[in-house]
């Protein structure tokens, strides 16, 4: 698809919009988030635009998957991170803000609160079961 | 690899411990998770156990990443999930409690707090830019 011409990101691929580059491949590219969760927060984008999750071609998705987890890699081996979450937002209600399908690469820094104030989305909570069940058979 | 026989996802790939299945592919299967954030949140693991993120082999990983991508679709057709989240947690200090990878797929629903009260991890906010910029020096 040809670069939407009111993408960000598609403006951030072009050099339109500067960004900080970390990393690049054949169909994707990495570069830093700059409103950052922790230290080293990073973004993993298809060069060719498509909106997100459910549109993305799995070519692309396969090639964003492979780069994030090149920087995950990297923000152990270079940062020192303890661990690092993927986070895909696929939707207005999911919290995606950008249409350009982007998975954000996040390191985790252990018992460095200035570093990292991350909180899981949800409490880990039991289930009912007859409804975990119930919703299973929709989704089977 | 062989069935870890510690591992409590293993277990549930042998049907030693019950689990909600919802879809399976040669790679990969989806079960209901059951502490679960919002309804629907399900679990796509690996066939072959595999530690993390940084473990899994890239087969694996594509595998795993289409079905989310499927159950994420099936979400919104059957469910009425107006967004979804995919996360993985890779190490205990990014919030891995079972160690074989996993994707959460978590539908999202609007307006819905009894079903939906889902918090960002983070709270966005423009970092400092050379900050940003030497940590991704470290990151090329």
């Amino acid at each position: 698809m040809p670069a939407d011409p009111d993408c960000i990101f598609c403006k951030i691929l072009q050099g339109e919009i500067p960004s900080t580059r970390i990393a690049e491949t054949e169909r994707a590219i990495a570069f830093m988030d700059i409103n950052p969760g922790t230290a080293g927060h990073a973004l993993v984008i298809p060069r060719e635009h498509s909106t997100d999750l459910l549109d993305i071609p799995a070519e692309d998705l396969h090639a964003c998957t492979d780069l994030a987890r090149e920087i995950a890699a990297r923000a152990k081996d270079r940062l020192g991170a303890d661990g690092v979450n993927l986070l895909n937002c696929c939707g207005e209600d999911a919290w995606q803000s950008v249409f350009h399908f982007h998975l954000h690469v996040i390191p985790r820094y252990k018992d460095q609160p200035d570093k990292d104030d991350l909180r899981l989305p949800w409490v880990p909570t039991p289930g009912d079961m007859d409804d975990i069940r119930a919703t299973g058979e929709k989704l089977a």
